[in-house]
């Protein structure tokens, strides 16, 4: 590489196409960094609130951008792919689809080999969707999948470089490697919180007052957009149809164990067990914060009041105890106007944290 | 009622058998109350700690207990409870354990019609277990489910002063629904958890780098103790079986909706869809805060250096805006020292608390 290339800055100008969260949320962080960016969305609303949002200009490029960023639905991501490289519209592009593997195939099917093309997948997104739940930080310490077989180094350079001005930690994988890994720790938690929620929909009212933390934990992502997840699951079918099997004949043992309980009570305990044992298991290998090993911190349970200002005095006693809290819980309470706020903390600082909150009169219990 | 029975405190002396979580935060919440508290335990290890904590003593009741609280083991419950109704240990006697129907009937086999006994379910625990993870405040707000057919009046007045002196909701509930209820909000949430968990035991390292918050919040309750949880499901086996059978034949669709992606992808595409909608319908059905419905807070995401006081900072500049925080998120990232906080507050109360943060420094997105 010579001084000249290495000096210039790789990504001074972007289209991104589709303003959804994440493509606006892309845009909104380029621009934080002073890349000028020109918004396209085939529903003209959704660029034009994301050109309100400050993610951009909606006037076409008038010439070849340095990247090209591709955040439209997974079933349309080839073809918008295909386009802008037969149109030479950017020296680089790049997708953001959650399934990889059909979208380079496709790709290459249709133009052939795109040297000038990396496959890529942000994790982000959540139950939120559109525009307006758009954010500059959204990819901020957040993994970002990159499938990079067969492109050449000036785009692999903007790749790196679109992810630092993101503030993503890159995650170099191949395709079909990547597709698995987010059937495993994307879609198929998806398809299980859905179907545990579908079972709510029909469910008593009375039944709904029992509603503790647990089920509202597993349903959350029950809550995101339909239709982008059935475009994710059909563009990662197999992944997904083979994993699901496999829980499906999980499910089949559990319920041959429950209907054996009167007759074979000891066979019976000890099929549901394993099922379990193998959950703690797989719970136990998740990452922690900050990317290392699950970390167990120390709960501090404190109970608060429902009014303002109580839990700015709790949390600034916690700073005043020289305790750094590592992750935050408020509890919600039923019926009554009291939560509880369980603060996490480095192991070892729960006893003395909880001398020095319940000396200022908070009701704790470490 | 006679005035002389109205003002007699009812439950004065109690005995707690099974002090595990749920036995000692009982203990500890009845001591707050000036109650009397006998303590006992197959596990005398278990007995003593919670002694240690202020829970009670290892005395045994010289004379007849005003209540006695049964939190053993589900399988061992109906035993326990028939002995000290027996041996008239008890004016009253309550059990905890997370399933009423089998409990009941094991009960009255063995010792006839008991109108001293009340089957009851604090709706509290968690995937923490064991006296160390007990406390008084547990069951503050939480709702608690009474089966009190054929209890007499007196019994019932001493549920209703233990469920007060917890600081827990009451919710009636005949003991086939309440089963019912747990195994569609409770149990089979948990199966689906340990069957997601179980799927990443021998995932790859590489997958388990793009886990997200999705993932953590599916399968936190998979940590639980598998030895509570093959007794709960055993004891609950026909409605758990029951709505996991259900719950199959949805994998069963999804399935065979994936495995049609290619044929026929618009049948396929609706099927996807229409269970991913049932999850939404069911999801919006969870009561929200304080029992109400489902609330619909806004969202204002701020970023937050990974410091002491960052947080205490943040908290006390919305409390300085007039803001109550309904509810905080803390987001993990993996490999960088920025999190980012989600303020849950009123909706309206967004935008002015956003504009407010900005202008004192906050990185924040509204």
């Amino acid at each position: 590489m010579t001084r000249g290339e290495s000096d210039e800055p790789l990504v001074r100008t972007c289209l991104v196409v589709g303003t959804g969260l994440i493509g606006t949320s892309v845009a909104l962080a380029l621009r934080r960094h002073g890349v000028v960016v020109h918004l396209a969305d085939r529903d003209p609303t959704a660029a034009r609130q994301a050109a309100e949002l400050g993610a951009g200009t909606l006037d076409p490029p008038a010439e070849q951008v340095d990247l090209a960023v591709v955040a439209v639905s997974p079933s349309a991501t080839a073809e918008v792919v295909s386009g802008l490289l037969a149109g030479n519209v950017a020296a680089t592009v790049v997708d953001t689809a959650a399934v990889k593997d059909g979208v380079l195939r496709e790709v290459a099917a249709t133009v052939g080999p795109a040297p000038h093309f990396v496959g890529t997948h942000p994790m982000a997104g959540g139950e939120r969707s559109g525009p307006g739940a758009a954010r500059a930080d959204l990819f901020e310490g957040r993994p970002w999948a990159v499938s990079s077989a067969g492109a050449e180094p000036r785009s692999l350079a903007r790749v790196r470089t679109l992810l630092e001005l993101c503030g993503a930690v890159p995650v170099e994988m191949a395709a079909a490697a990547h597709d698995a890994a987010v059937a495993l720790v994307s879609h198929v938690p998806q398809v299980a919180a859905s179907l545990v929620a579908a079972r709510l929909a029909e469910g008593e009212d009375a039944a709904l007052a029992l509603t503790g933390q647990g089920l509202r934990d597993v349903t959350r992502v029950a809550a995101s957009d339909p239709d982008l997840w059935v475009d994710i699951l059909a563009a990662n079918a197999e992944p997904v149809a083979r994993i699901l099997t496999e829980l499906r004949q999980d499910v089949d043992a559990v319920v041959s164990a429950l209907h054996e309980v009167a007759e074979d009570p000891e066979w019976a305990r000890t099929s549901l067990r394993e099922v379990l044992v193998r959950g703690n298991a797989g719970r136990a290998r998740l990452p922690g914060k900050h990317g290392g090993r699950s970390t167990s911190y120390a709960v501090v349970p404190v109970v608060l009041a429902d009014r303002p200002g109580e839990l700015a005095r709790l949390v600034v006693d916690v700073g005043a105890a020289g305790v750094n809290i590592e992750d935050i819980r408020i509890e919600h309470s039923p019926g009554q106007p009291v939560g509880l706020v369980e603060l996490a903390v480095a192991p070892g600082a729960e006893a003395g944290l909880g001398e020095a909150l319940a000396a200022l009169g908070w009701v704790v219990h470490a």
